[in-house]
């Protein structure tokens, strides 16, 4: 995921920059220059101290990358009366100490508060769990708190980097659950890789929890993990590289759909990588009522008789291609209505898109190089989606998994279950109103405060008509 | 630990209860004298709403525990011209959705702070953390969180009464860490029993901790948890009701015998309790240079000719009890400079505190009701210190595991050595400037907050000087 020279600059490549300066004419200007020239962007100047015959300045300056600063720090430094005091890396200058903290809720001053919330007070709190232990949702944080657990084996764009390695985007996860829905996520990122040892291990550490986002675990093995966990423990399990991607590709088709005047039943859907978010936007496809889907690996498409599948692709095969087209995912993909990507950069190019069905959809999200660049399957396709945030009708998670696991705790559901994210996905859908869908206005911004309640209260509903909530009054009554 | 009838009222056991009064003449006179004549304790009334021939006001009432409520309430309804509208328990209520939460440390509402917390910004944290895995003590919460870890099996008086019942006191202990320390700690609560399967799950979550603190796990297994722990992590595995229990005893110790003209040499220490805490009191002891220490479990005595001992009592009387003493605790008690009891209330009476030796010290720290009480033991003994706050000298582990846990912390270390603990003890005692320590002066306030940076310091120095720390500079350097 390093951004390539030629890639926009980007506040999360930013740099602070602390320069002295001396007196010299048209400095400040000479310095701008220098770094627009050099393609920065700068987002802000301060003056840090005013001396005698110098000016400490700092510049906040986006740029595109490491590369990219190296120049700009050579620029400015070839600049008479200038000298670089130091710059810092803005994006590491927030990881310092990590993203997240565990506060108190309430102060811990006194003689009174300490009794009442730690010893003697905090016996009768324990007996009471033990005499009913469902109070535990009541009278502790596991009414409100997730477990984010990675092995660190498909994380990002970067692969298998380890629990350690994790670790900042399992915070970053964490600040997103308590920032867009209020719920307490804290991580926990595992040192073993053994789907016998993940599966037991968060078991045991499962009491305190109201719930468990599985996150970035490698397929085949995050089917399993999920899988049994969901069979053993009595709380959501909700594996997110799958279900969340589902769920928002999901509402975002939804939508694409009702700007284009074909039946879900005539559709042909080519999809580019079976992996763990392939398999489960594929699952809730043919649940909204997809008929012809066709999954493609590097070899092309999976059919029940192709003699190289791996169990997890033969089980794909048996629910998916029922005319058991076969061929590379060029030849597939001709004829078919709507492409979704979850593969690798530059699989399609434009003649592909031209051979598509007319009124396409194209969803390449692959990142940050899509399937097939956005201004490029325009030219053909009706509606394009990336999982980008500089185009269009973004495909990002955080639409969907901060407002699920809110309805899952506020209802105590027992899992979450089909019903529960085909409601999330309508929710989603349903947050943009049809007089104001357009093909590239698809997907709500991450930013809208309003779709996590949404998505919420759709999931409790879903929840309590299936049966699994255990909570079926609003958090404030009790 | 259900406080008896005949206890003292206290905050822990509170209640507001809402009144709709009349305009009956006294009304609130006879309200407070019928709660005081029932023995409850007013704390404050208010006013909550005043109608047009009637006010309600909420009184909060310290009593004694659920009987005292219910015959305070009983009292209350017996008034004329008074309604209870409702009434809460005070402890419940603070307990409701839990004491902790998790929260970002900065804020999340723009595209550029997503982009620099989260993708495609924090693909270069975890890239610089694979590459230096000794980064993730820079860039991620590692830093500054620890783990809390209980199987509930031996919480407070209770006992066994399971992982779910056990999270109360883990929040509880999560709060002390931050309030008192700057620690963020996180309650993990295990559905699991077995010694290897709780030394298993521990290493699998420890990439993400700085420490971990073992909490409330009934001995033996607790005993080979921890070391076991100890052999195979790289970061401080700290049994508190161990360890805690023997820092704070003895920073009490080395204080009691600054006012006792005795060797360390000649001493005579009986243990009642030779459990999880006696055990490590007994080692830290032994380690300040007392020579002569005797520990009794119900039979009596722990000598190495007795039969009877499991291995983890015949390994204390392997390195205790020089002289072979044998017989019950009232026996060996006689002539005792010490009593150090960590078992059971009640066991010593007027006579066998009396048989000890002239300016002898007791420790009777069986909570809430001690071996002894010291009303009694204060007719013989020099210095008297109980697990209990309303008496003088209460020996509470919050004294010692805020400030142990922020020095290891601050300087990375990979373990909690011996020397490291003496540190904190000799820091606790020292806490207490020589001119002002009295009998009943022998342990600092838990709100004294000078106590945890002093802590802290010494055990950063004794880090360093036994090579476990890893970070020889200040938190602010880097």
């Amino acid at each position: 995921m390093t951004l390539q020279s030629g890639q926009p600059t980007n506040a999360s490549n930013s740099i602070t920059i602390r320069l002295k300066l001396g007196h010299e004419t048209q400095i400040l200007a000479k310095i701008t220059t220098t770094v627009s020239d050099l393609g920065g962007n700068i987002g802000a100047i301060d003056i840090a101290k005013a001396g005698k015959d110098y000016l400490l300045r700092d510049f906040t300056i986006d740029t595109s990358g490491e590369k990219h600063i190296e120049q700009i720090l050579d620029g400015i430094a070839g600049i008479d009366g200038v000298e670089i005091i130091n710059y810092s890396d803005r994006t590491f200058l927030l990881h310092l100490g990590g993203k997240i903290e565990v506060t108190s809720k309430t102060p811990l001053k006194t003689r009174d508060q300490l009794s009442m919330a730690y010893t003697p007070g905090v016996a009768r709190i324990c007996e009471a769990i033990t005499k009913r232990p469902s109070d535990a949702f009541k009278l502790t944080i596991k009414r409100n708190t997730v477990a984010i657990i990675s092995d660190g084996t498909a994380v990002l764009g970067l692969g298998d980097i380890g629990p350690e390695g994790a670790m900042p985007v399992m915070e970053g996860k964490a600040m997103l659950f308590k920032e867009f829905a209020g719920v307490d996520a804290f991580p926990i990122c595992l040192s073993t890789k053994d789907t016998d040892e993940i599966v037991q291990t968060v078991k045991h550490i499962s009491p305190g929890f109201g719930g468990v986002n599985l996150e970035d675990i490698s397929a085949p093995r995050c089917f399993e993990i999920e899988r049994r966990l969901q069979e053993e423990l009595d709380i959501p399990i909700f594996h997110d590289d799958q279900h969340g991607t589902a769920v928002v590709l999901t509402a975002a088709f939804i939508n694409a759909m009702k700007l284009i005047d074909k039946k879900y039943d005539d559709l042909k859907v080519v999809f580019a990588g079976v992996g763990a978010a392939g398999d489960a936007c594929t699952k809730m496809l043919l649940n909204l009522g997809v008929k012809n889907i066709i999954g493609c690996d590097r070899k092309g498409a999976l059919t029940r008789d192709r003699d190289d599948l791996n169990s997890a692709k033969r089980a794909y095969a048996e629910i998916t291609n029922p005319n058991q087209e076969a061929g590379t995912l060029k030849e597939v993909v001709r004829g078919a209505d709507v492409f979704v990507g979850l593969s690798a950069p530059n699989l399609l190019d434009e003649a592909d898109v031209a051979a598509m069905a007319h009124d396409s959809i194209v969803f390449a999200m692959s990142n940050p190089i899509p399937e097939v660049m956005p201004e490029i399957a325009l030219k053909h396709a009706k509606v394009v989606a990336t999982g980008r945030s500089d185009y269009p009708n973004q495909i990002n998670n955080v639409l969907c998994f901060p407002g699920i696991f809110r309805g899952a705790l506020d209802c105590q559901a027992s899992c979450i279950n089909e019903e529960m994210k085909l409601a999330a996905a309508m929710a989603i859908a349903e947050s943009i109103d049809d007089e104001v869908l357009t093909p590239d206005y698809i997907v709500p911004s991450v930013f809208n405060t309003e779709v996590v309640p949404q998505v919420a209260e759709a999931v409790v509903e879903a929840a309590i008509k299936t049966g699994v909530a255990r909570r079926t009054k609003s958090p404030h009554e009790d």
